[in-house]
Order: C-alpha cells, then structure tokens, then sequence
C-alpha cells in the first residue's frame, strides 16, 4: 500500500512514527509531505525545523521529553553566539543540531535543491519514511502584527511571532512568501496521485497543511487523486493537541473546534477548494463537515499503539483498509 | 610608540601577549598584521586560524594547553559532523569555536571585508592589539605535492597539508594563490609607514610571514618605513620553537637554522627584496646576515616575562628602545 501523509513538525513526526509501525512491512510506502514554511535562515545556516523533527524523531535521534532537536542535546554554540552580542538569541540551536544544518546550508550553497539534500540527510537517520519537502523553492511563512499603537502593520518571519514571541503578537494574517512561483517538490504530486490513500496529519491546519496545499498544484494532486483523502484533527475536546495552533486559528478567524478545521479543509465532492473525503475527529468530539464522512476515535497520539490505531482508523475511513 | 608585528598562529600570539605586556601604557598602540594564507572554507564556515588564534590568545579564551581553539572547548558538532559522513573529518572544529566562525562567515556573506569582520569579533575578545588581516582578499596557500608514484604533481590546500597530512607528503612548493592580484587590508601600509618599530615575530617564515610579505605592497611598506625592521628568530638550535617550519624551509631550499633564515629575510639596506636591518637569534645560535644587526638574546618565550625581555630587546635593536 502506498500512503501519503501531509504533515508539519512535531505532532507530524509522532503520526508517521504510528503509521510506519502499522505499515511496517516492506510492501507498503510511506511518503511524507513536509511543510517547509517554517524554514528559515538562522546564523547562516538554513533550519527547517520540521524536516528535521520528522526525520531525527524517525531516526531515533529526537529529544524525546523537548519534543524538538536532538537527544543528548549541548548548547556550547548558542552560548558563544550570546557572548558575541552580534546575533539573535531567541532561536535556541543546539550543538548536535547544528551539524546538520551545517551539512544542509553547504549542499545548498553547492547547488543541491532541498529534497536531494533532505535524502542525503536521511541516509544517516534512514527515517523508513520518504520525507519529501513541500516545495524545493524557498517558501517562508510570515505573520503580520500590529507595528506600534496605531494602524500599522508589519510581516515578521513565523519563527520569530512562534519561538520569540510565542505566538503572543495577536496575528492578523499569514502570508506565504513565495508561494504563487513555488512548485512542489520532485516526486510530491506523483506521489498523492499514484496514492492509495492520501492522510493530513494532525498538525496545524493553518501553518502547516494550508502551507503545504498552498503551493501550486498540491491542492490540485489532492482533488484529482482515486485516492481517499482523510484528515486527522489536531483539536481535541476544543484544545490543540500541542502547539498553539489555536493562535493560528484565530488570526484566519476559524474557530478552534475539530469541527471548524474540517470545515476549514473542506469537502472535496461538495466545495471548489475542499481536499477531505473523510474527517476524523477524537472520540466525544462532535464535527458535522458537509460532504465528508466523519469519524469518531481516540486521537491523543499517547504511545506508538495508539497512534498505529489512529493511522489504521484513518486508512480504513479512506478506503484503503489494511485488514 | 608604535609597534607593528608580522605575526602568523599560534607563536606570533604568544609574542604579542610578551609586547603587550612590554607597552602596557595607553600611549603605545601596538598593531599586528596577522596572515590569513592559512584560511580555508570548511562544512561551509570561513576559518581564520591565525587571525583566531591571536584573538583567543590575547583575549584570554585559547586553550593554553593545546595552543589553539578555545578554552572548554566541546567536540559535538564534529561528532554529528562525522556520523553523516558527508563532510571531511580531518579538520577538528570545537563548538566554541564554531560560534566564531558562524558569526565570521555570516558577515562576510553579508559583505563585511574580513578586516570588519575582525573588528567586530575583537569587540568581544578586546585584545588590546590591533588585530589586521593582511589582506581583506581571498589569498591561500596552496602546497604542491606529488600526485601519484610518478612525475605528477598536485596542489593541495596548506591546511590539507598541514593538518591532514601532518606535513608528511614533501612539498615541492608553495604557492600563495589571489596574492598577485590582493591589496593590505586597509590601515596596513600605514600602520608600517607610521610606525616606530616593525617587528617580524618568530612565526614561520615560509607559510606566515612570507605569505604577509607577498601582499602586493606589504613587502614594499617593510623596506620603505623609516622605522628599524627587526625579526625574531623561530629557529632555535636548529629546531622550529614549534610548529613545523623545517618542513616548509626544506620545501623552498632553505636550511633550517637562525641563520638561513635571517638572510631569507635578507637585509633592506644591502638586497634588492631583503626586509631586516635587525636579526635577533637565540643565545649560542651563531648567524651572519650581511647588511643585518644581529644580536642573541633567549628567544624561548617560556613564560610573558621571557616574551616580553625578547620584544624588548627586539625594540632596542630596532632603534626604538622604551628604557
């Protein structure tokens, strides 16, 4: 069986992690779509912070507890970088972190377009999972906030409203720069075409899944595809699963409930845009999305089990049942 | 009074912390131009080890024991280097010091000249010398070795040479390549032409300090200035102090000894090219430089007392004694 998984960071990471453990014999492919908006230029070096959660948490190397970065973590350059008082301090890099990007910013500036980077990257941490990035072009994501007491505005990069301001600056858009020239990354398309089912992980709807149905054509491979397409929500009993995805909701004015983000990804049959077939949503959650066949199950993502069972729920409600 | 140094790494430093504590006093300024024919691009960062090693040196931050790298120094980021097996290995960088490099490389991509960019990094070290690059151009020494059992010949880069191969491989010669075409970073040529004295330290002779002389302009400055030109001997019974000149002087004919390279340097006054009206040499080394000055003195810098009774001596024989 051959799945497609849209996903971001964090919570991504964990889903894939339940679904290669449901799909772990070697006739099945998992291809992972990965949201690349929040990638950023950090110190010179290029950090794309959910390629890496997905492939050091399916390589073994995540800090577990922290949820992001490296196992066994030291923070050597980050002090020395302070010290200097001549670069940021509120995007924290850890030494063994650090590597990587230094492995990925020199095959960049070699030529290397990021999806050939992130498979040489993954020769080392063999993730079991084809990790595709969304695009090969440069697409950031930027928030725009209020700029002083008045009227005005200003767009800052994601990481700096998520990680330096913890999403504290009421945001009153999201823009994805260079969206409109993107195109998604060798492979991407094929792959939800050619998909048994294609599952959107229960990561950020707003700046992870819209980032990556955003680039041209990706929306499009999801409409077109005989494939089910099932969503997983990321809200659980009115609360983000992690993250502050609620913050993300509320700037684009969606409410957060399982409901409203189902909505928000719409139906495939019934609406110009939609990409659902099928909407998951934890168990007691009510979500009534139009066009789509709704789901109750479990969806804490507690252990590998239970995200195994989560990943075998979604699968079947695409159609694609693994027995 | 002041004082320009030629210096290279590791023994140009110690030599300037011995000045240093010679001219103390606000009314000395002491300016050291420091090669940079060592620098090299490594994992996608500028390394400037001698310019580097000057600054940890005097701002209190080498690692004293080794003589190069900082103080407390952590290996992570080679350790996670090594394990993707995409970068070369033989060029140790500590996590310390990677910050300096992070921050280096990130200002020259920016566009800052190198010679900013130092000063930029002395604000934090505040090594009370001025620290210049000879150049802001790229020049590098390049070492050709054989290639092969046969007639064939390579160029590698010096740090290759030297770091990797422990300068093993015989090096037919050296070439010092952008230096036809390189100008002094600026304040150089007048930091020699103003100066009092002008002191080459007991630094290599062939990959240092003949790599600062080859600078379009620098050589020119040293044989114009009215100040004493005074060098130091870093050959001492017939051994280098440190490091591994012998290898490099064999390389270009030069006998390893005080004397050989005194008229290397050769006299200004009496040779078409020569840079010394002064040679100081290790008590008991005997030298006959014709056209040089030469005094013996202990030349071991054992401690900053010792370095700093040899710079001074140096300054009395360059004429411009501090009493």
């Amino acid at each position: 069986m051959k799945v497609v998984v849209l996903v971001g960071g964090v919570g991504g990471a964990r889903f894939l992690v339940g679904l290669r453990s449901l799909l772990g014999a070697p006739e099945h492919e998992i291809t992972a779509v990965v949201n690349t908006g929040d990638d950023v230029w950090m110190h010179g070096l290029r950090i794309c912070p959910d390629l890496d959660s997905c492939m050091y948490t399916l390589g073994g190397g995540i800090d577990v507890e922290r949820g992001w970065g490296r196992s066994g973590e030291t923070w050597a350059v980050k002090e020395e970088l302070a010290a200097y008082e001549a670069e940021p301090t509120w995007f924290g890099l850890g030494d063994r972190d650090i590597a990587t990007h230094l492995v990925r910013t020199r095959m960049l500036r070699a030529g290397y377009p990021l999806s050939a980077v992130t498979e040489a990257l993954c020769h080392r941490w063999q993730p079991g999972v084809r990790l595709l990035p969304m695009s090969d072009d440069r697409v950031e994501t930027h928030v725009v906030v209020a700029d002083g007491d008045g009227d005005g505005t200003k767009a800052i990069h994601f990481q700096e409203w998520w990680v330096k301001h913890r999403a504290g600056l009421p945001a009153k858009s999201f823009a994805s720069v260079g969206a409109e020239t993107a195109t998604p990354a060798p492979g991407v398309v094929d792959a939800v075409l050619e998909a048994d089912a294609v599952l959107i992980a229960p990561s950020n709807p707003v700046v992870s899944v819209n980032t990556i149905l955003g680039v041209p054509g990706v929306r499009d491979a999801l409409r077109k595809t005989e494939a089910g397409v099932v969503g997983l929500s990321p809200i659980v009993g009115g609360k983000p699963l992690r993250g502050m995805a609620d913050a993300c909701l509320a700037a684009i004015g969606v409410e957060t409930s399982a409901e409203a983000v189902g909505r928000y990804y719409g139906s495939r049959k019934t609406t110009e845009k939609g990409v659902l077939d099928g909407w998951l949503v934890h168990t007691g959650d009510r979500s009534d999305v139009p066009g789509v066949a709704v789901r109750a199950v479990p969806l804490l993502m507690s252990d590998v089990d239970a995200t195994a069972a989560m990943a075998r729920a979604a699968l079947e409600l695409a159609g694609a049942s693994i027995g």
